[in-house]
C-alpha cells in the first residue's frame, strides 16, 4: 500500500533506485553528522513524542545508527497533561519500535507548576531525559529541535534583554543532549514524513496561543519576515550560533580574570579595582556578575540593570555609598576593591 | 498664552514654582549627561528635523548648553524630497532660534539612489551634518535617536543574521555623533514637546510602510510586545548595549590576534594554523574574517557563512581543496597556513 507506515522494503526499493526523498536524505545527513564522533558500541535515545519532528529524527537515527556501530533507542516521555497522552505516547512507543529502535521505553511524568506551564513540563521532560539514559545505559540522548524552534528561541530570548547568552538558543550539545536538526528546517522533517509513510502525531498545544512559544511561532515570526522579508528563521537561527560562540568566548575570559581576581573572606567577595579597570567592559561586567552570584544573589533575580550599577563603582566613581543587590546583598568600594556580600555599607 | 510655543519666560516660572515637567527633566539630564564630558567653549550642534524627537533635543541643548559653558548651534537638513521640505526646514530653523540656539543652518542635500531609500536618504544626511560640523567649528553633533529607534535598529538588525555586530543597534558616540536619548523612550521626547508647548513637525515618511523601518515600528514591535508582554522595546535597547560591549571587546581581542598572526606577502593573507588553533570560535572566526577582508573580499559580500567555510580548513580539516570566496578570493590550506589571495589553490 503506497504511503503505509513504517514501509521499510519500500524505501530500501526507493532508494535502490536513486529515489531517495531530499527531505529524507537531509535528516539523515544531520543526524550523521551528530553520530559520527561517538564510538561504537555507544548507546543513543531519540526523544520522541511521536510529533513530526522527532518521528523523523526516529527514522533518521534507527537508519544511520546500526550503519555507525551504534545502539539506538527510544524514550517517549508521557507528560499526562492531555486525556489521551497515555494512548499517544503508547502509539509513538510503537512507530519506533517498528522503525527498528531497541529499547523503547514510555517514561510517566508529573508536571509540577515552578516556570510556569512551558517550564515545568519542560524540567519534568529533561529528568525524564536522563533518568532513561542512566536506566538504559545511554550516552546521548537526541532532541529534535529544529532550526525553527531556534528562531523562536532566539525571539523569546529577545524579551529578557540579558544580553548575548539570552539570544544564543539551544545549544547543539550540552551535557548527554544533542541536537542533529538544530540546522534543518521543519518543512524539512515534515517533508521527511510524508515522504517516509510516517503518521506523525500532531500536539493540539503547538496551537494554543496561551503558550507564549506558540505566539511567537504563529503571530510574531509571520510579521516579521513580512516586515523583514524571506530568511528570517535562518538569520536568527545563524545569530544564535554566532552569539552562543560570543558568550562561551567572553564566559571563558571572564573567568579566567575571576580567577586571578576574586578573593573570598568572611562571606565577603572582593575583586581588584585595577584588575578590573583594564578589562573590557563586555569582560568586567561578567567578572563582577560572577562575584554577585558568588556573594549570594541569584542568578534569576540579577539583572544587567543591577551589575551596571555595580560596574559603575569602578568606571564611574562619584562617591557612592553602596548599590543594593538581591537577596540583600550589597556592593562597596573600599580600598580599590569592589566587595560584595551582606557585611559591606552596613 | 498658555502653551505657546517656546515660551521661555513662562517655562522659567513653571521651574521656579517646582513644576518642571517629568518629561523635560529627564529630556534635560540625558543631554547634561553626554555634554559634561566635553571641555567649555565646545560648540555643539543638534541635528534637527522639526520632529518630536530632535525639537525636544533642540530645547534641552539649547537650555543645557550654556550652563555648562558651550556654545549651542543646530543644523536642519532639508532632503529634498518632499514637496514642502524647503518650508518645513525653514519652521524648524525659526523653532530651533527661538529656542536660542545659534548659529543654525539649513543644508539643502541631494539624496542619491545607492543603498535604497532609507539607506541614501541617511548617507547623504550624515554627509551634511559633518560639511556643517566642518564649516561651523563644532566638535559635536547630537542625534534625536530615541530608545524606540534603538529597538527598532535592533530587529532591523535580525535579518542580517551576522551576530553581534549586527544586533549592536547605534553606537552612543562615533566620531563627532552623539546620541543623547538613546535609553529615553520616544513617549518622553513627545511629553516634554508637549509641556514646552513646542509644535514639531509630523514627517509623514513615518507612517510610510514602504519604509522596512515604518513596518518594523507599527507592524512587528505592536505584535512583538503582544506575545513577550511589556517592555520589549526597552530589553531590545539594552540588548543592543551589552552586545556591542561584547563586539568590541571581541574585535579588539581578534584585532590583537590578528595583529601577531597574520602577514602579507604577494597579494596573499597568511595566518598560522597553531595560533588559530588556539583561539576560541567567537575570536578565530574574527581573525579570519579580517584576513578574508585583506585579501580582498568586500565587507558586504562576505558571509558569516564564507567565514564558516575557511574555519572549517582549520576546525575540520578533511582534505578540501579550497574554499571560494567573494571577489574572487580563495581560501587554502597548505604548509601549516591558512592562505587567502586571488593565487591560491589556482
Amino acid at each position: 500500500m503506497p504511503g503505509s507506515p513504517d514501509s521499510t522494503a519500500e524505501r530500501l526499493v526507493g532508494e535502490r533506485r536513486g529515489k531517495l526523498h531530499p527531505a529524507v536524505a537531509r535528516t539523515r545527513e544531520a543526524v550523521r553528522a551528530t553520530l559520527t564522533e561517538l564510538p561504537r558500541g555507544t548507546t543513543v535515545l531519540v526523544a520522541c513524542s511521536g510529533g513530526t519532528d522527532s518521528l523523523a529524527l526516529a527514522a533518521a537515527t534507527a537508519f544511520e545508527a546500526p550503519k555507525l556501530g551504534l545502539r539506538a533507542g527510544a524514550v517517549v516521555v508521557d507528560h499526562g497533561l492531555q486525556a489521551d497522552s497515555g494512548h499517544v505516547a503508547a502509539t509513538a512507543a510503537e512507530q519506533c519500535q517498528t522503525l527498528g529502535l531497541d529499547p523503547v521505553q514510555v517514561r510517566e511524568v508529573e508536571v509540577g507548576t515552578e516556570g510556569g506551564p512551558e517550564g515545568a513540563a519542560r524540567t519534568a521532560r529533561y529528568d525524564a531525559l536522563r533518568d532513561a539514559a542512566d536506566e538504559l545505559a545511554a550516552d546521548v540522548v537526541l532532541l529534535a529541535h529544529t532550526r525553527d524552534d531556534q528562531a523562536e528561541t532566539v525571539l523569546l530570548g529577545l524579551g529578557r534583554g540579558s544580553g548575548a547568552r539570552s539570544l544564543a538558543g539551544m545549544a547543539p550539545a550540552v551535557g548527554l543532549l544533542r541536537r542533529p536538526f538544530l540546522e534543518v528546517p521543519r518543512a524539512t522533517t515534515a517533508a521527511a514524513c510524508i515522504a517516509s509513510g510516517l503518521r506523525p502525531w500532531h500536539d493540539p498545544h503547538n496551537d494554543d496561543p496561551q503558550y507564549t512559544r506558540v505566539r511567537v511561532r504563529h503571530e510574531v515570526l509571520p510579521v516579521l519576515e513580512e516586515a523583514l522579508g524571506p530568511g528570517v528563521v535562518e538569520a536568527l537561527a545563524r545569530t544564535a550560533g554566532l552569539l552562543r560562540a560570543d558568550a562561551d568566548a567572553l564566559d571563558q575570559l571572564a573567568a579566567d580574570v575571576a580567577e586571578t581576581t576574586l578573593s573570598r573572606a568572611e562571606g565577603q567577595v572582593r575583586s581588584d579595582i585595577g584588575v578590573l579597570e583594564e578589562q573590557p567592559a563586555a569582560i568586567r561586567t561578567r567578572v563582577l556578575r560572577q562575584a554577585a552570584l558568588e556573594a549570594g544573589c541569584r542568578a534569576t533575580d540579577l539583572t544587567a540593570g543591577h551589575v551596571a550599577s555595580v560596574d559603575a563603582l569602578v568606571t564611574d566613581w562619584r562617591g557612592q555609598r553602596w548599590i543594593d543587590l538581591p537577596q540583600g546583598i550589597r556592593a562597596i568600594r573600599q580600598g580599590g576593591f569592589i566587595i560584595l556580600g551582606q557585611g559591606p555599607g552596613r
